[in-house]
């Protein structure tokens, strides 16, 4: 086997890689300028060195504690996440100045991943020395993401805060006659006044 | 901008990886084993030191000449294909047992791509030289490669050796109400004996 299959095969154990793309891509790069693939290589060998967890709230980043959970002017807020990618997608869509929380996974029993298994010790921390006033549980709509949110509401219970869950539905721009049951019945037991 | 936006930003110039696509292969590099992406990183930064081109046949090799060029038990016909990637796909269908010779492009005036841009002095000098007895042109069954393929047809017209091209016709598998009409109309000149 030689440098070119044996990079196909790592290549495609990139989640949404197969084989074929995988090859479609190092001969791109045999293809291309030497220069393009050398700086790759040295941001992926430097990736693990550059980029660390946050002690604060779990997300990657360049500095900790990372640049949200350093920001004084962020909200009193925290935004529950499963994963790190998710303050991302969450940052990206403007919509919430507050600060955020990664889980590092969702409780699913059947897996072996248990609530000791997530970040809710450094959680119920925090909603205890940042005088936290609510807390969003940006959790999926799936049944590990449902138990997840109901074992963290219970764990909540007893400080001052709203603990709320964003809404789920009908997504915009979707279509009543392609929408499951599940997420149709989420839609009307959630209908707000209009 | 961060080592991870960075990285996001270098991998979706790749073809076939959207923003979306690389930011999730990012994160599962980070999620994972340092080791994976350090020997990716590696395997990367070694890819166009360790890979040169086949002086004989011009596809992508560890050794020049290349492990095919240099098999004599490949037989006297060369198969023509645009680029190195394509030798790939042959060899791996085992249906040839004869040489490569990788044009490197196809002529499109209109792309600026004139015949003097493609490997066809070495491709000559080789029919001259191998006692090549048939030259199979192994082109896309496009105006470009139509283009290309009547050019070197013309071109090896006064060499005692046979020049054909691979069958172009139905896709096996595929389905007649969805053929487009240059196919069906392909598929019923280049119809064989059954």
């Amino acid at each position: 086997m030689n440098a070119i299959e044996r990079l196909v095969i790592r290549l495609s154990k990139l989640p949404g890689l197969g084989k074929k793309s995988a090859r479609r891509m190092v001969y791109y790069l045999l293809d291309g300028d030497p220069q393009f693939t050398r700086d790759m290589a040295a941001e992926l060998s430097a990736l693990h060195e550059t980029i660390i967890r946050c002690g604060v709230c779990g997300s990657f980043t360049e500095a900790d504690p990372c640049p949200i959970c350093a920001d004084p002017r962020r909200e009193p807020l925290i935004c529950v996440v499963e994963r790190a990618q998710d303050v991302q997608v969450i940052e990206e869509s403007r919509e919430f100045q507050g600060r955020f929380h990664v889980l590092g996974g969702l409780i699913a029993p059947l897996e072996g991943i248990n609530p000791g298994d997530l970040r809710l010790g450094p959680l119920l921390h925090r909603v205890r020395e940042q005088g936290i006033r609510e807390v969003i549980l940006a959790l999926n709509p799936t049944v590990e993401g449902d138990t997840t949110a109901l074992y963290i509401r219970q764990l909540l219970k007893d400080f001052p805060l709203e603990v709320t869950r964003l809404a789920s539905g009908l997504p915009v721009g979707g279509d009543l006659e392609y929408a499951d049951r599940l997420t149709l019945s989420r839609s009307f037991r959630g209908r707000t006044r209009f």
